[in-house]
């Protein structure tokens, strides 16, 4: 293990955001190891997406079986019985929110970079154009900072793992600027909550009109194949 | 659902710390959801205790999957070439340490907690007669506590989730004389580090000596099977 080159945990699901979020990572140097997770989502296609964005960015890839999640959290993700909304107003978190999924991504994360002696974890959230989850507020992951100090062997010895968030104020429009900018060809990720293995989104989820309204921002032509 | 029995999630390793612990969760009224983890454990043994523990108790329980965890955490109770070392005096975390093990599984108790509407996160972490790992001391919990206020729908609308360590300040000794009020046998319960499927345990890692420091101060015979 070279000690010279600094390795960050890249937390990947196959959507826009963690795609930039790992450009972003490898334009800053570091050595990236990626990590994916399959929690019984029903978007699985995401996966097969991460997998190719790692493959396009010469990254280290694990996809991690978490799929018992579903036997315990309730969420529209993951349960038969709870249809994925359309994208409305609303002032609730959605019921497609998946109960401490971000916490317990972060936790794998930060189990795999102490081992890997990892400086960061890097996380594609944004608090500007999302579906309103607690946890990809800022103050969610500053607190999780805190965490990890008292968490961790590496803690103890004063060794300090970050939680770097490159996207969290950035809007849609500006994540696909700066995606492009790094060689993201944004048709090879998947967004679409209802994503099947067609290769089509539905167009009209909470991510889905996230993601349009993106390109529109941008005036940049969408490629995205809708249904 | 009823509302009026309120709800636990407890963690639930089939060792004697977290045998007592759902023992006195129950005592204090708590309707018990058990968790239990495969976490590509050397020990995995202990999984089908916890299974009698919690038919035992008339509790529900599950068993969530996450072996994958071996495949990027480095711990001697889950990687084959690192050997499960006797117990000595050291002022070093032991490699017996599972990165992030304990943020991991409160991550799942949290979506399952979330989930069912539970008040709060039974751990039977003790400070006392422990391996030294940082995930068990109290400012560990006290601050992911706070991150669960951050990182929750449930904290978004004023609705806390503790997390109980009701074993934190006790002794063996003392968690051995609790459970034994409460009605535990514990010969079902599994601390060996080394534990096989023959039900003996190995006498001299460091999961064992507590165990026999903990009967041998209380005065009272040990019935656990020795190698």
């Amino acid at each position: 293990m070279s000690m010279t080159i600094k390795k960050a945990v890249v937390l990947l699901s196959g959507g826009m955001d963690s795609a930039t979020c790992l450009a972003i990572a490898k334009s800053e140097g570091y050595d990236c190891y990626a990590l994916s997770f399959n929690y019984g989502q029903k978007q699985i296609a995401e996966l097969a997406a991460a997998k190719k964005i790692a493959a396009n960015f010469d990254t280290a890839h694990q996809i991690i079986d978490i799929s018992s999640l579903s036997k315990i959290a309730r969420s529209a993700l993951t349960q038969q019985d709870l249809a994925i909304p359309d994208f409305e107003q609303r002032s609730e978190v959605p019921i497609t929110y998946v109960p401490a999924r971000n916490t317990i991504m972060i936790s794998f994360a930060l189990s795999y970079a102490e081992s890997l002696e990892a400086e960061c974890i890097f996380i594609g959230a944004s608090a500007i154009d999302y579906s309103g989850y607690p946890d990809c507020r800022p103050e969610y992951f500053t607190k999780f900072e805190e965490l990890i100090a008292l968490a961790t062997k590496a803690g103890i010895n004063g060794q300090v793992i970050r939680i770097k968030t490159p996207l969290i104020a950035l809007s849609k429009a500006q994540t696909i600027e700066a995606g492009i900018k790094l060689g993201i060809d944004y048709r090879d990720t998947i967004t679409c909550y209802r994503a099947d293995n067609s290769g089509k989104a539905c167009g009209t989820c909470d991510s889905c009109h996230l993601r349009k309204k993106g390109f529109l921002d941008l005036g940049i032509d969408d490629q995205t194949l809708y249904a």
